[in-house]
């Protein structure tokens, strides 16, 4: 059933297949008069391209982004914006023996129960490829969000078991933009060499992505199911590859008391920060703190046991080109996803504020 | 703006103040034909009731629910089914010192901001007491689920740092139904401690719940946003007192190498559950495994440094009648939130089914 | 499936059967700050209540509403207002002859087919009974649209075969607060003899309801589907008994030409107002022009031919209390759903808004 | 605000411009499995081309579809269908005289007045060429009502104050494949002198369309906003043109008696047909009947009375390429829009049919 959609009045639909025509996404509700190139979205989509970063598959995309409608002279007019990113180095061929086995850890086997039937090719839907239309509709919620101040940083906090501390206050667009998207570069060489490994086995790699949002507004969310948390979890577990949301303290609030836990108010504002800027599902104005686990990507070339769409046993290594870990390219979808979010509560929140 | 809705086609609305003059639930989308009864729904209420449980708010709610459209001689009608319960036994004097002063790890100072206003009595929209009416839809969702023959177990894994071991094969409806909901009585032995500690501290705890869904079919969950995962982890952080959720393995996938996430298939179905019965959005017919973080009661007595509705510094001690920990009541509301998402997929998956 | 909702950021939902506990609305989405009482919402219920008008059905409801929550020392908060109207005066033994049999002109057949069974009494569900919860959640429409001065009035147009002349200019709210809600007085009596003669012939009456929006600003509504007209007519035919929706000159632009319905613009506005104070699916700051056409009340004491639920032929003559023609208690209704649209779209508009 | 959606389980998502690089639409909640091409969609597509009837612009748009996702080896995934047509034959200098000046009957004001600026060229998003998207978009759900075996055909049934008389029983698919989709050949010869006159008189004309549903199934439509005859009639006037929509006997029930207008029953159905087959919003089993008034094309050649954008009296006569009526190119959209209503209760239905 229609699952594609995100967003209450920032709509976004993305829609393709790996190794279809083309992916894309329409972007409904974005209100006129912002500023919009197909040069700024080109630039968000180059840094989750594969080869924009060590370690990543070597499958060449142009990725060129073209938008079809609701762009005139330079700015939005309201009317819903169709992006297109065309699929033209699909080499399906490679896919074929997987036509009839579920690769274990990917949707091969869960499409075919859902639909009966599923386009094997590169994952069909499932693939990660799809994140591309995300961040592509996450530029024009950049666009949104930037009206108010809004600022999303999201950064490899953990890859292949190494973590790096605790340090919010200092990370910067800056730090950031530099190997594996980790603002730590003593850890970003330790996780390179981790990857190297992995990929030597055969095998792939898991971690976790930190986000940070700086500049909203408090009075964001909706009660009660609309909470703000509540939709930034869905839309982060949305991401095929995420197994976990957390906001603030996370899982460590289960072994904390309510005197450690709870943020004290000083006329300056917050004096901690544990709830991550959210409370009772709505902004409080403080840093929001999100981390999202994502597991080892599923295709790996050490053989797997697994079945075929008969139900035989059989064994599968899987070749052809992949990344060893998500990390660093789903790090930009994150920060689409929560920009995609926050641009939808920011209208909604405009609609009923006197 | 309106966020009170959850669901697509099982829609679940919810309404009401802690101190207003009831709370209730509008649940549309039910099919025709299900049975249900005040009684049925009145037992899943009590399971939640203040008082139902050791350390819980002294508070004594009637709580009794009554459905007023949608059934007729017992059974549904696949009309609305509206659900009332009057708050009788509040007393709001006791929140006269609260008028003018944010409590912390409350909503109190988020409303305001959002709103302008905010009704200050027992925490108005996002009292806890707003769960009660969550619990009520749950088990009409549940009469949805029973169809497949889907069951919904969730039972307290954490509390107040007493964490139990892993033992899902063995919990069952009967072994969590005791001592705050947790199957291993030792361990419920010790959290009952912590509890007492903790009261006598003036202060409060939390935990972590892990829900279990057992004969859930494969192909539940639709692509892309609306993963079947998404929609869980948005349904259990609207929660108010939940800051984390993971699927599975959930965050333990950080560390892990593909060939430990990835779940090998057999002829005879998946060989391990790493991914927590969800593949790529989509049930896969294992058991789901969720966990989610609660956070420590906010309401503490111990002294909160705070300010007022003008910016002034105050303290603030936290009196009236307060659980020590979400725990073990925060139980069901988890059974219903889950029982809510999988009764919407279920419905929206035949719905294309040819 | 879930089809009682009607809205996207102003959202009203509405439950309930003639013969229920109870019926009721649930308004989602009414900004914080308004002002609201019990008062001026039973003042609405008042003019569409039976026996509110002479021909209406002798019924005797006190319909008392009473607002559950969302309210907060007299004005709104913000959250979910709930609204609540008992069934007190339902006797529903004289139904007990109609549970096998289908009536003409009913939706018990189609209930019946839909759904496998049906709440007979009353027509359940399909009451014109629901309607007062419409009224109700008008009420806080009209606090919405008032912020920007927006008028609403409707009035009897047609009935029984009587037209009233085309005076739209002239048509106030205390012209048509009289008999039969027709501001043309001597229509109104030959109305009425048309309904004191049906009523003796045991049958009933069909009419038209104009519906005037005065004070609407340009540029509500949205391309492409969810236009104004669109939303008003969606709104509008979800009234059991309209059958009918046009728009400005409706039905009569089919014989007219470009040159006489293209209103032409001055300085001063524009010069005539053929489209009804809508092009292109949006709001032109014209006057609001719209008429539904409504069907005679299908319950009439001549002898019909109908079947019985096993299929076999059987003829049926209804008794009890029924109105001889939906207008005038559905000249409020109307005015309802218009303002509930209305609201809708203001806040709609106010989102996008930069 | 985002309204460009249609559908709750079967959703389509239009966008373009008339002079943008393209329009198309997206339709989420297909069901799988069912067969799709781009031949089977271009032949709906040339039903309405440009040039298809006489009296039609000699604007030449190639008007090629192509189908971008969610189909595989011929048959329908389950994800999303993403549908491209470029605009190819744009010329926007034609209405470069038309950046600062309103046309009377368009949307030209009403837009600027809501957005603070607008595509001017061809109409932007308020063109009739974004029809073309929802006749593509019909076409799948006519895939998916064709599986219960739904029928849709629409006619002429008035142009130009040419109407043709009731003739229901006889109009066959073949019957209205000829000239104006007329299934009276004496009346469409008619129709077509009067064309050519308003042509030479540089006027436009305004008609009705009939829209007929046969095979239907009892049962589908949702009570009680999402009425079936409610989602018909929001459909219809969301197509620009569209100022009136009436059911059945539609507006002539004003002058009707109960006894007129139910339909008796017998053993073998419905003796007649005044509810057009809805009855209480749900679907009746009996042909649909519906008819929706078209106004003329407001784009004509005689001199109007209109202001420019700073409010300066002017006059305007427009030339380029129209038509001199919606008819008989809008038939085809009707059909479309009422397809996808179909296919989305359909659907809907399916979900709670237990």
């Amino acid at each position: 059933m229609s699952g594609n959609t995100l967003g209450t009045v920032f709509r976004v639909t993305t829609w393709g297949e790996s190794h279809g025509g083309a992916i894309g996404a329409v972007v409904d509700g974005c209100p006129p008069g912002l500023p919009l190139s197909e040069e700024t979205i080109q630039t968000a989509l180059d840094r989750r391209k594969p080869g924009g970063q060590p370690f990543a598959t070597p499958r060449q995309e142009a990725d060129r982004v073209e938008i079809l409608s609701g762009l005139f002279e330079g700015t939005t007019t309201g009317t819903p914006i169709s992006l297109l990113i065309r699929n033209r180095d699909a080499d399906s061929s490679a896919y074929e023996n997987l036509r009839n086995v579920f690769r274990p850890g990917h949707g091969d086997y869960t499409y075919f129960k859902k639909y009966g039937r599923r386009d094997h090719r590169g994952g069909g839907r499932a693939s990660g490829r799809e994140t591309a239309a995300r961040v592509a509709a996450g530029v024009i919620a950049a666009q949104v969000t930037a009206i108010v101040g809004i600022e999303v940083l999201a950064y490899t906090k953990a890859l292949g078991g190494v973590h790096i501390a605790e340090n919010r206050g200092t990370v910067t667009r800056e730090s950031l933009e530099q190997t594996l998207f980790c603002p730590d570069k003593e850890a970003a060489l330790r996780m390179a060499e981790r990857l190297e490994e992995a990929r030597q086995q055969g095998d792939s790699l898991g971690g976790i992505v930190e986000i940070l949002v700086r500049g909203c507004p408090a009075g964001l969310g909706e009660p009660v199911f609309d909470k703000m948390d509540a939709d930034l979890a869905r839309a982060l577990m949305s991401i095929g590859t995420v197994k976990g949301v957390e906001i603030g303290s996370g899982f460590a609030v289960a072994d904390m008391k309510g005197s450690e836990s709870n943020d004290p108010l000083s006329p300056d504002g917050f004096l901690s920060n544990s709830a991550g800027g959210i409370l009772a599902g709505i902004t409080n104005g403080e840093e929001i703190v999100i981390r999202v686990a994502c597991k080892p990507i599923p295709s790996i070339s050490r053989t797997q046991q697994t079945v075929d769409a008969e139900g035989n046993s059989t064994t599968l290594s899987i070749g052809g080109r992949h990344d060893v870990c998500v990390i660093p390219r789903i790090v930009p979808v994150c920060e689409a996803m929560v920009q995609i979010v926050l641009a939808d509560h920011l209208l909604r929140q405009k609609a009923v504020k006197l």
